[in-house]
């Protein structure tokens, strides 16, 4: 059978697909204008390079030298414009010993984790009956944590630094640090104790190491 | 246990978002642009207000001072830009002794009605046999109605006015009213009768009443 | 033109829906079996009935006699099977003076608010610079607090109860007391600590207060 | 290069997916059990054959003898199993000379239509200021009509028949007809009046006519 | 009962609707400007007209003089602005005497197909254990191919044209052809080879055949 | 402020939520019941523990003693049920020297690619215009492969192994290889050759590596 006239098939439905200036089949973020509901604009398809899909950003360990000895490396849509759309994104744990993440959420996405290096205790909390479902994780070990829950992790490694990946079902999925949204903000240490039912002394205590007003 | 430090980690974490321009813990519509299938483009974060996630549109009633004796006020996301991507929006009913909201359907979502004072006789139509589904409902009483399908609800107290909030699944989800759809219009007289059936003489009179024209 | 015939075109299109045996213009919860991650399976149509939109379970106010001088009254899907399907749902707050809904998330689901009766000072905090949006509300207002931020609600009104109706972009947001995920378990002291940084004294004195252990 | 052992690295790839008892690559309904929200359970994937994804039931015309002198056949998941899960389905319209689809709504799905036989005049009504958007159609035009919004379908051609596809963005679109949820069932005849404003004798000639009491 | 005042309050709730810029019943694509992750912005509604939801470019057969004798003719939303955020569009197959679709698959959408005229023989393969599905279709049978699965079409008729129409589950469902993707661009031919095990003449004998290079 | 009765607040909610036999926080498969569209039905809250959201398959490289010196080890749906309802699942690559992950699709879900080990060299083919887009990645890298186009992973590094890990946007994204899907079943011989150009002689080899028959 011979192919010689299959370019011109080609070429015909490659013309239809021109009048189309736009495609789809992926959406790279142009972070220039305003995104919406859904993600920011793609810039134009012309345009893209294979960079659009790279990202070296979690290459180098975060900076763990501050108090919790760990750090929260993002590749969300804001770092990473090739995950616009695509309702994913990923973002790395570094967790020097002793090392840990505070009690947060995801406001908009459900996490997956995978243990890289050292040994992690990671636990969440249902909203149903408040129950707590803690697992100490080694080298290889994955773990989920659905959408909103309260979770944290921990480096349980004796001295040695631990290192996870952290997936999510979302382009962004938002970080909310229980802790900071408290005490590093102006919200009035009444409303705090009366919504909590913290002591007084005990909010103006992290407050105050935190950066918090009112 | 020292916190001495602990700034320093939110600072770091910070710095990494603030790369981020956008944040999408909520997109608060910007309706000086246009509208795209999943909403408005979001408003800047460093200009959001509390003020955006408040409405005060709904605290008057509205006035029924018509035929039908009744009023719906949206909060939609024309009215209320904080509902934009959310999912989610609300409206105030006032029926007038003896008032009625005509049978129409949501064609973008579905809706969640509690009444909030007097007597309201609402009903439903299932697309399937055609079931009708009646109810009276009482103060704090609760009724869904599914997306898409046929729905009234009438004052059957007597005497008194009658007051509901009705939530929807859907920053905009529509309100299509059957009369309107069919004699508010320049819905040719002859194409209304072949398509429902109804008399000239009624498609006329009704016309006649709602302005429409043809 | 006559109309005789036209019952033999609906008879027609009966009988070929009929052979459908399930339609899903609604899907009234089945809660004798198990749900997925989209609902409960749906009731049979021929069964269901009027009664599946309705719920009366809201009409009453909840038991404000417990130390926030507050109740939460859900219909989700779990309460009000008509909910299954729709991605709405609704409760009832009941806040007697002083009344307060401590600090908490809706995991799967943003909520918009209307006051009902009184004064309510609600807020919620943005993940992003753990911003603090707080407004006071009275009857008829209207507030949106997105998908898995943290918010709050206080009677702030003087003397006088308050009363509330919030809606739900899910059929069951889910309900996440951050008091009561840290407190009200089995969560280990020590790991309450490491991942909250609040002094052990203070977490023994709440974990008394509701009732957790270790 | 050898290729000898690529069989063997399938083989590994098989022997891990078959710990996978169900695979997702389709959902071909199993119409023996409740549906839910997203549709039926799937059918065993070692049952499933060509057959499942293949549909007869519209190659024949439908019985356009009536009074409409119309005929709508649907390829729903009630119909076709293979549908399930795909966010599509397909029917097919016969329209006698001087046929017409009555004004309707598909309560859950936007429609695609376009013409094989004759020529149709379509229209639409938007509810935002009940605009009618009216064309006509002749082989191989295309028309959309936008979820949840009234629209119709008229044989125009002098004395032929005319035939078209239409597809649905939903296994399951619904189908109501305004006609028949006013008139054919027990939809009490003041409610109706009250409701759509329609004068007590107009609705008593169309009730008689397709059937509906009260 | 006397309808004289109907018409006030249709005037006041379009009043209030009016101070909604844009609704959202349909959202015609804009292609002037950047697409986002869910389409296009919408064209003002005021500019909506019956054009935006026609299309005329799918009447005309495809043009079938080439080496596959098959045309492939979209109606996607590049083409038909009036199918964004529909989550639906269509396309046009021709088939001359000998024609073929050849291996492709729509990543982005499910496809419902219905033979209009002639004989086709239609496959699809699932992922699971490759398990390969071929129906032959005469003019009305109806064959789905779930999203992003590998599939083919053939005129199998003898000597006589065929035609199809398929709908897509999204407005955009792309296409990738298996040979295009491989040999219609500068993919290194030692990479082709790499990852699909062809022997190297192969790859260049079709290279040669559709414009690849490298 | 007195804390006595906060219990009592708290045993009154979580009186209601008991009335909800079900909760949704997460939803773990229950695989002994068929999957729906959206995923398994779930397993009952008071049986789910720590290990239902853990998964330790990932933490043994793949064998990778075959021709491709490769393993994909997956972690979807059907081999880590705590995934179900999540939109999340994740494997694991492991890529001996001269090691690929040939020529393949995910239908179901797009991926997110993080280098562990090694060197890899990875590449996806857009729809449009069929560009390939070739990047060589090294630890830490990133690279996203849109749902649906063809891509592919090398070891490019001399001599060493690589490993990674790959995310997805769905609880079981699929994996369509594409040489799986030619040769590796029944597809004829002459099907094949008719829908991808190849060479009968080709086929015939690939088939007899693969073990396909016809």
């Amino acid at each position: 059978m011979s192919l010689h006239y299959l370019v011109i098939f080609s070429l015909v439905l490659l013309a239809a697909a021109s009048s189309d200036a736009l495609v789809q089949d992926f959406c790279i973020a142009d972070l220039s204008h305003p995104a919406g509901p859904a993600g920011y604009p793609c810039k134009k398809s012309s345009s893209v390079t294979e960079n659009d899909f790279f990202f070296h950003g979690l290459a180098a360990a975060g900076n763990t030298k501050n108090i919790i000895s760990a750090a929260v490396t993002p590749a969300f849509d804001g770092q990473f414009p090739g995950v616009n759309g695509l309702g994913l994104s990923i973002a790395r744990l570094d967790l020097a010993p002793g090392g840990v993440i505070p009690l947060h959420t995801h406001p908009a996405g459900s996490e997956i984790l995978v243990v890289i290096q050292g040994t992690i205790t990671a636990g969440l909390i249902s909203s149903f009956e408040n129950k707590v479902y803690i697992k100490t994780l080694n080298k290889g070990d994955v773990m989920v944590f659905p959408q909103g829950l309260l979770h944290f992790q921990i480096n349980s490694g004796k001295g040695t630094p631990a290192q996870a990946f952290v997936s999510f079902s979302s382009q962004n999925p938002g970080l909310q640090i229980t802790d900071f949204a408290l005490f590093q903000n102006d919200f009035p240490t009444e409303l705090v104790a009366k919504t909590t039912f913290l002591d007084v002394a005990q909010i103006k205590k992290l407050k105050g190491v935190l950066g918090g007003t009112n």
